[in-house]
This record gives structure tokens, C-alpha cells and sequence, in this order.
């Protein structure tokens, strides 16, 4: 299975040759720290979206998430008794997990057999992740950096629209923000509004340029999240790399990514640096973590 | 569907007649602000239980996560080509809500056909909760307070042993802790552990015990954890209100709890107070909801 | 729970008070012989429709069939060693009951909370039916009367268009054939080839008209399937009653409809009697069961 | 992927190098009409074990049954109008298809990386089986011949004891049958009613020892059905060969497998021939069908 050309990156073994936490190693006290200092309001924001039955976000191959009732009210209403003085609901979800606000785990993206660090494709089977899985994450609590795409007066950007690497420090310098190593660079595109209204194009939608992806690599961040499918513009303007920011971020320095972020109640509130919380379900071999990101302002 | 003897509790009301968010009302930045005060290391604590697939609780009636995959490794390694230049794995989740790390939400207990604040049961069908479903919860940050029940010497309590009011008080006092309105209150009893070892009993567990109820109502907490089923212990003492704790804090006067936590690295940390985050995924109607929450010592 | 105005239907009681099995009384050794005398070919032509994961039938509600791998190929070609001597293959499913070629059970359709028979649909809970479930049907062989609703040159009916009773009556003349008590009649929409095209319309589709209903009643069928969502156009002309025949048939005289079947096949035989047989899976409590049915000619 | 020694079965090839279809190629009117010749009473048995959510067999990695109600009687009760003048419950249900009463599809078993006729395992990935999968089955009728394992007297034979060819032949032979080319032979052990007794073994069965492994293929059958996990018993004796009968038979000459029969009722009747009837769910790229087969006395 050992691919005929493994081309490794040149992060590749920066911290070690069996490292499985890539970027989150920029992570710690510091960077807690760092994070903390931004906090002047002590207001939660959830940064998450709603998760509906039935709902998808139509991307190919993708389930919409399900819910079913194991014991509701209903049953109570039907006949039967309250036993042992109390009566109570209980339930099971089916989710997507990459089809709901998550956490992109390291073993989700590869190119010629090889994820981050060099460990091979092979070691995500049937069973789940072996190397690379969102079990392997944590909490992750970092200064987070907002920056929103959506130009005024606009609800959101258009199926497609792709935001380049200029246009992002620009909006970035207006903010007077710099961006630090460890950081959780969050970006807005208004997409989660346009699916919740019911008008997302399933097949297109608007993100970061893959022009941003060298400039990105360079900040060292920990995260990069966006309210959009896949953070980037889908689809790219190459059609050999369909997907450069992963390559470039996820799979070349271990830089973790969040999708599906609601970011509109962020955006009201003006901020561009807060500390970042996600702490994904802990689920042994997953490829991807469910989580209801915080920003703590 | 009126139930014919309603009894609400006295402290229904307090935030309105229609309130569905209860002991969460006692949140905000005051709470963010006594939790942060307790920050000293800037170190992120995990306290959730893995998730594996197949590994139930063996709570009765509730299924065992399930965990598939929708592309892997091995899909490439058959033959199938890495298209538009990445290979990707994609995979899908089936969680019981209260059979992971979970909070319960507020819709999850009632007595006599009411929930808190008199919210009627009916409220919960197979279409979900209408009131009182976890997606009123949003991110709890607060103070935590840590109470290991577990003596020193021994790995984990007994099934069915439960701790009583004044060992949980003395434990508070010899801490010097004095719990807080908003607080996050979290016990270990080790059955997480038992659990992951295998030795659990799935028809007993350890918690606290029935007398704590009062006393713990009175000290007008936000939320109350454990790592185990369901914080109280169980059976408890009384045939006819098995779950004296959940009725008295969750249903009269909307306690959150948490419950099925991992707290054994809490333990080793030595320490009483910290900052709280749970923040659960955004399940519309959902009577339950997997987090991972963290403590920010 | 009890109904106020349960208006009993008159042929309730006819197989006893507490029966479950309805229209299936008429079966046995004699039906079974009735269908054997139709058998010269010695062909058994499927019924089935094809079930693909993620394609549902668009029903507001229903989920699309799923279908994950356990183990497979990809697995060993990904470094699983065949332990053992073998490799080997596995895989769950998760179906609508009602979303594929299924038999409804007599627990599925009520009205003023009264089933077949008298029995209340409070006996129909989240634990599934505990009464009138799926489970109480078996095997279910018999003469099969096959009808094409389908004028020649047509490849399906309308979305909504209703076959009335004179219509059914007059093609029944011109087969030559009279149905019998204990039959299986079969007509023919084409709405599956439309759906496996693509070109139905998840909200209308075509069947038989409600005036159909006393009619067929009056036969004395054991079932009535059809090659759609639910045998009887919808919408019905009646805003007040949009399932004249499922009242009139299953829930009035317990007659078992099968759905969604694929009736092509035995179209192009051109003929119009033979054995039917069916034998829905033995799902205890469900309120539908997925089936295969064949026509033996 | 291709294997190093390929060791193609001597019978591959027979039915053209193509073929998927094995040993129910010898089916067809022929053998619908020997069935039928032993239909005497006109009377259909099930064979199909129940199917009860949360009850596994115990196999190791295949979940339990599940079912769950998306609309039920409670809801009513609960308050939810009847609209449209009627009441309706649905359903969906998650059955692992090895795990349940099913056929086994030629996809489901591998040696060497190849599967029945030389089709490459790599055929079977995450989005299913390409070849060999459950939808190239179809209905199957043909003779079918029962012979009872279970010595009178005893209720079901012991964990992991094996029946003889020199056993099963003795017992055909006092039977009276000589079995025939496209014959389907079912043979009970017991085990599903040790299974409902809830006094299985969940890794020894009792089944068929691997010395009929030979016989069995010279008779040429279309099916090989059995009351227990996999038709032989398990463990084998031979530690490198745990599936002897799998490779032979299904792998070697295309013969399908039934499995997780109940076959206490047919046993009862007393009879050893009959039509035996299969029909399995029509899952395009599914390795087991589930099924509720019919014997037709």
C-alpha cells in the first residue's frame, strides 16, 4: 500500500515523526493566555449551528442528521404509568459528522496515500481512525481572531465567491489585528444564513481563495474555521486541487479545521479577538468532531 | 392530558411563567467572572468519557453508539482514485444522548405529567421537545467546584453506595469551599472508571444520596455533575422516587445536570475551583445533549 | 384517552373482539390452492423495487434508506490480514419501514384514535405496536390479480390522476377476470419507473380513486397493493378525508395494502393471475415491514 | 491488489466468467416445479426468527436491532390533531443484515482476496458491493429438504457441536431423500431457540462439521440454510480454516447461505420436503439480504 510517490511535506516531522496533534501543538498555557487577555465582557457567544432532523446541508453522500425519541411524552399520554415516582424522555441522534458544526480531524484529507505528518490513508478503515482522530484533539482554548467576509450591506457572499489573500490582511490591518502564532483564525461568508433561509447552492459556496494558502501557512495558526462547508471557495479554480487550503493547512502543518460555524452573532458584536473554545465529543476513531464552539468576549 | 393533581413546585415562577432555561438564569458574566477568578495555570482539563463504538453503559433500553464510516482508507486502497487531487475519509455517528457524556436537558424528567416551571410532559413527542429541549441550553460558563466522593485508597465507590449530605458538606469544608449561586458542582464517585475497566454494574451505581436534595437546592446551583448515570445513586432508598435529586433540582428548580463525566484527571490535579465549560451540541428538540466539557484550572 | 365519538365500523368483530389479523382470515389452504391453479409457467417475477442508499421517495418525513459497511474489502486491501483462512464482508441497513416495497400493518392508519377493529392507536407507542404490529401478519399467500391502471403509449399516470371504479371494473372485464374473497389485487401506476427516473413529484402522486372504496370492500380482498406511495391517489378530492381507502379497507375490513412495489416486470408478461406471495420481515412491533413480494406465473 | 496466489476454485467459471449468480443458476421453472410437486397441504410456514429491537445475537461487532417510531399513538394522546381525517403511524428500523434472518450475498466471504468466481474482494467498499451484492439474488423457489439435527429429546444441540456428513447422510437417507441439483437443504441445530431462551453461546454454535464440506458440493444445491450464526459450527476444528464450509460451498461453487432461521415449526410438521420460498430485500450493494423465508407445504 506504500504509495509510489510520497512527496512529504517539509513541516512534516517538526514535532516528531509519529506526532498525530500537528498545529495544536502551538497550544498550552500561552496560548490560554493569550486568549484570555481578549476577554473583557465575559459574554458566551455559541458559535454553533442548529442541528435539525432532517436537515442536510446537501452535500453529496452526506445524511441529514436524525433524531428519534427511545421514550417521550407521548407514551406517558398513551397509558403508561409513571413508575418509581417520576416519568422521562430519552433519545438517540445520527449525525453527519461532517455535516453539522465540527472539527475536521487530521485523518480527513490526504493526498497520494499520505495525511499529516506522513502517516498513511491506510490507517483509517472500517473500524475508524487508527492515527489522526478527533480523539486525538481535546479542548482546544486559543485567542480567536474574527474576521468577517461579508461585505456591509450584504447578508452573504455569493455560491462560489472565493476572498484572496489580499483582501483578508486588508480586512485584517483595518481590524488592527495581527495574527499570532497558535491563533484560531474564524472568517465569515454569511453561508449558514443563506441555508438556514433555504438559499444555499448545495454545490457551490463562497470561502477563502486558495491564493491564501501560502500566506495562511506561514501564520502558524492552530485553527482555521469558517460558516461555510469546507472553509475555502468550493470549488476551486484548479480543477487537479480541488482543495489547496486543506492540503496546504490541514495536511501539510496539522492546522486543524471548524466548519459549519454560525458566526452571525459574532459578527453583531463587533469583536475581532476573543478567546476560542471547541471542545469536540470524544469520539474514539472519528474523522470528525460534532462541537459547539464558544467565543468568550 | 391535564394532569389531575399538578403540585407545582414552590419555586416555579421564579423566572417566569413561561421560562424554560431555569437555574441557567443565574448565569451570565458575573458567573464567567467568579469561574475566570479561578483561573491560575491556564491549563484545559478534558472531563469527557470516551465515546467508542458498540460500548453501551448497559442502561437499559439505551443503545450503544454506533460509529460508520462513509469513505476511508480502504475505499483507495480497493482501487478507488484520489480525485481532483485529495483522497478524503467521511463518517457518520449514532449517539444514545444520555449514554455518552451528556447534559440532561430540562425536558428530560416530570412527575405527575409536569416538567419544570409546569411545563406539561406532552410537550415531548416523537417529533422531539418543543420546550425545555437542549437547545435552550447553550454554553454554561460558570465556577466549578470539585468534590471527589471517591475515599483515598480505594479506585471507585460501591454500586449503589451513596454519599449523604454531611460527608458531601464536610468534604466541601475541609476544601474551604463555600458553594455559590451559579455554581457548577461536580462530583466523582470513579464508576466512570469501573466502567472503563469493566466493572460496573449496570442496574447500580454509586452518587450521592436522596438526603442531599434540600440542602443542595437551597445552595441555588446552575448545575450539577457526576461521572456517572445519573449524579444521584441508584437505586435509591425510596421505591417510590427513585430519582429524588433529579425531581428536586432538575424538575423543581431546572438544575442542568451533567452527567456520565470522566473526572479522574480532575482528580489528579488536586484541585477544588476552577472555570466550568460545557457547552452542548445545538440539538433542536434533542431531550439530551453529548458535550465535551472542559475545566480551565 | 378514549375517543369521544368512536363510530365503530360496521364489519369490526367479524373475525371476534380482539382480532388482529383482519382481511388475513380469508387466507389458508384454499387461497393458497386458488393462486397454485393460476401457476403454469413456473416463473417467479420480483415485485421489488430497488433499494439504493440515500434515494428516498420524498416523503415529508421519511428518511432515505442507509447502508454502512462493518468490513469490507477496502479493509484488507488497507493491511487487514485474513485472519482465520477468510476475509469477509458485513454491513447494517437502516430503512423506512414505509419508504420501500413494504407491507403496511394494520396498527399504521387511524382515525377519532380507533384502528382495525376497535383497537386504540394508544396501543401504537414508541416502543412500536403493541397490537396490529407487523409481526402478526406472516406469509402471506394467494391468488394475485394484476391490473395496469396505465393506458398503452403512457409510461406512467399523472402526478394526482385517480382511477375510478368504473375505470378498475371495466379492466377487469377485459382480463376476464372476477376477484375472489381472499385475493391479492395488484394495480399498476408507474409511478415507481417515474420515481427511479426522477421525474415524480414527491407531493402528488396517482392511484386508485376514493370512489373505489366501497367497491372494494365489498370483495373481500385479503390486500391491495399498488405501485406507489399509497395505493389511492393523493391528494384525494376530499380535503376532509386524504385516505378514503386506507379508512375504508385497512382500517374498516383489515385489508393489508402493500407500497411502493415495482410492477414493470409482471406488466410485460401480460398476465393478469398467478400466485402472489409475500412475506414481510418479522419485526416485532413495527407498524411496517419491507418485503420482496414475487408473482409465481 | 491482486492477490499473490490467486488459487482459483477448480468450479469457477462454470456459469462464464462473469457470472454472480453461482449456484442460483441452476434454478428456474425446473425447479419451481419439484417444489411444488411436494406441495400437498397448501399450507406456508415461516421460517423467519423474530426480529426484536436491542436483542443481538451476540456475534462480536454487529449491533442489536433498532426501531424507532417517527410518528406513534402517543403523539396523538399528546395532542396532535388527526388531520386530513386520519391518524397515522410510521416507522424506520436499523437491522445489522448477518444478524437477522438472511441470506448470505456471494460478497460476503473472501479467501485470498477473492470472492466466488475470482471477483476481487477490492469489489467491496465503503459504498458497498459492486459484484456479488444481494440485489443480483432475486426470489428463490425450488425444493427445499429439512433435516433435523437435534437428536429427539433434546431441545438444541450443544455450543460448538458439528454433525457429520456421515450423520447428515444417515438422516437423508431415513428421510427418504435423495437430494437434487438446485435443491435448498435446511438444517436445524436449535440454537434459535436456545437464542430465545436466551441460553446461547455467543462464540461456539452447533452446526454442520467441516468432513460435509465435500459431499455437499457434489449435490450441487442453489442454498444451504441453517437455525444457527453461520450454517456450520464454529469454531472448526482446523484454527487456519474457521469457515469450511463458507469457502467450499459459497465461495468455491456459488451456493447461498441462509442463516438465523427458526425452524422449530417446520421441524414439527413432520415433513422433509417442501417449496421452499426466499425472497431477500432488494438492497442494491448489500452483503446480506434480510429475509423472511416460507416453506409451502
Amino acid at each position: 500500500m506504500t504509495p509510489i510517490d510520497p512527496a512529504p511535506d517539509p513541516s512534516w516531522g517538526r514535532w516528531g515523526p509519529d506526532d498525530e496533534r500537528g498545529a495544536l501543538n502551538t497550544l498550552g498555557p500561552r496560548a490560554v493566555a493569550r486568549g484570555l487577555a481578549c476577554v473583557v465582557d465575559h459574554v458566551a457567544v455559541s458559535l454553533a449551528a442548529p442541528i435539525v432532523a432532517g436537515r442536510s446541508t446537501g452535500a453529496v453522500g452526506r445524511p441529514a442528521p436524525a433524531h428519534h425519541m427511545l421514550r417521550d411524552g407521548g407514551d406517558y399520554a398513551a397509558g403508561l404509568p409513571e413508575r418509581g415516582g417520576f416519568g422521562f424522555s430519552d433519545d438517540v441522534i445520527t449525525l453527519p459528522t461532517h455535516g453539522v458544526t465540527h472539527l475536521d480531524a487530521l485523518a480527513h484529507i490526504w493526498k497520494d496515500g499520505l495525511m499529516y505528518n506522513g502517516h498513511p490513508s491506510t490507517e483509517v478503515s472500517s473500524r475508524g481512525a487508527r492515527r489522526l482522530g478527533i480523539h486525538t484533539v481535546g479542548p482546544i482554548l486559543t485567542r480567536g481572531v474574527f474576521v468577517d467576509l461579508v461585505p456591509a450591506g450584504r447578508s452573504w457572499l455569493d455560491p462560489g465567491e472565493a476572498v484572496g489573500v489580499a483582501d483578508l490582511r486588508a480586512k485584517l490591518d483595518a481590524a488592527d489585528v495581527t495574527l499570532e502564532p497558535g491563533d484560531a483564525l474564524l472568517v465569515r461568508t454569511g453561508w449558514t444564513q443563506a441555508w438556514i433561509a433555504g438559499e444555499n447552492d448545495p454545490h457551490r459556496w463562497p470561502g477563502l481563495h486558495a491564493d491564501c494558502a501560502d500566506w495562511l501557512a506561514e501564520q502558524d495558526l492552530a485553527l482555521v474555521g469558517a460558516d461555510n462547508i469546507g472553509v475555502e471557495a468550493f470549488p476551486s479554480s484548479d480543477p487537479d486541487c480541488q482543495v489547496p487550503l486543506h492540503l496546504a493547512l490541514l495536511r501539510g502543518h496539522g492546522v486543524i479545521f471548524c466548519e459549519l460555524l454560525d458566526l452571525a452573532a459574532l459578527a453583531e458584536t463587533g469583536r475581532s479577538t476573543f478567546l476560542f473554545i471547541a471542545s469536540p465529543l470524544n469520539l474514539v476513531g472519528a474523522v470528525g468532531g460534532p462541537v459547539a464552539p464558544v467565543a468568550l468576549l
